[in-house]
């Protein structure tokens, strides 16, 4: 068993983008996974490619699955994305934004990579700060998980195990920025917006939006993002 | 939230489709779902659809997910299918037709389906007598799976949680295709070999065609099924 290789999933956010700095720093064989599941917008699979090859990933794995099918979340699905939230009401609740079992199914397809790589580590840039709202972010889901994944597979039977590190769970977003800054992580690559105009163009007005903006407010550090909108936060 | 609907695994096998049966014969209504996963063979696609049509199932999903990309399974890659084994040959160890995850990703989409769904079970015909082999066929994995998906779920914060129920787990096969065949399940629909000759036509010898063999022998029950090699069990 190869104890140095880990998977990383990456979307192109902020969170996913830092995770991956983060285990970049550790030293380790990096696979990456990103999805294509039906998100109503490109933009963040073309992000997590540019920073995949920002930070020199050699095997970056493309898997496209049809969430759509299932319906019944505003990415997905034609649900009206909301707009202009305060920070309160962005913190209540479980989210229209939530697709169902996202996380779930994300780390399962990481799980049989890990295995078909014998990697021992799955990489998640899962939050419970700033999106308290998805129940599938929470550390008590993260370990829940990688509890299930050493009963499942062949490394948790036979093997080293597998270990589901989610390094950012307690940091703030703007706590988050700082550390992928200090990681030299170029943040003009990454991408938030629920609701884009076009490649590369945010809304500015989504939660989102409101959040990376917000963090960056926060962290000190300038945003590059180029929103349409530019409400304050 | 309605309780009265449960998803349903499918995979066109002995197993699920007794699974299916049983589900049915619950009263619920039923959303079913079957993978298309990039397995060799696509007869287990048409027992699917038949075992559902014959037990008059209305919501049948179809899923496509690629596992072939990330190798490592004699279901999906170019690796030799093992031939005439023994029982204990069979019984031993992790075998090579273990597609890594696999339960785990069916499992996840089906509890994505749940959700969409309001379903609050899942049915699997998971079984841990005849593919010990299998550590995603245990029971120590069904529980901690369903830990997890109501760690996961909006059902399972907000709502009335969601049960993983895998009935065949320590059932033999005899035993299976007995149930099965006082629930009035037509077995000839059925398919179960892992290198069918075309469809329809099982090869006798791989460890699916044997494990299916012993069981109709074993339960007295007469083996519809049709081989190409009349190998003794």
């Amino acid at each position: 068993m190869k104890t140095d290789r880990a998977i990383v999933l990456l979307s192109g956010g902020i969170d996913s983008s830092t995770t991956l700095a983060i285990a970049k720093s550790q030293g380790k064989q990096l696979t990456v996974v990103t999805f294509d599941y039906g998100q109503r917008h490109k933009c963040e699979i073309n992000a997590a490619r540019n920073i995949a090859g920002s930070l020199n990933v050699e095997d970056h794995v493309m898997v496209k699955i049809d969430l759509r099918q299932f319906g019944n979340s505003a990415l997905t699905a034609p649900i009206k994305v909301p707009k202009g939230r305060s920070a309160r009401e962005i913190g209540t609740g479980i989210p229209i934004t939530y697709v169902p079992a996202r996380n779930t199914i994300f780390l399962a397809y990481a799980l049989a990579l890990a295995e078909a790589r014998q990697a021992n580590k799955i990489f998640i840039g899962a939050n419970a700060v700033d999106y308290s709202g998805y129940p599938d972010c929470r550390p008590e889901f993260i370990q829940a998980f990688e509890k299930m994944a050493n009963l499942a597979t062949k490394a948790g039977i036979e093997g080293n195990g597998i270990a589901i590190e989610a390094p950012l769970t307690n940091f703030s977003k703007a706590e988050i920025i700082k550390l992928g800054t200090e990681l030299k992580l170029d943040y003009s690559l990454t991408f938030s917006c629920y609701d884009p105009i076009e490649d590369g163009l945010s809304c500015g007005e989504c939660d989102s939006c409101l959040i990376r903006k917000r963090g960056f407010a926060e962290s000190g550090v300038t945003d590059p993002t180029r929103y349409v909108i530019k409400l304050k936060v």
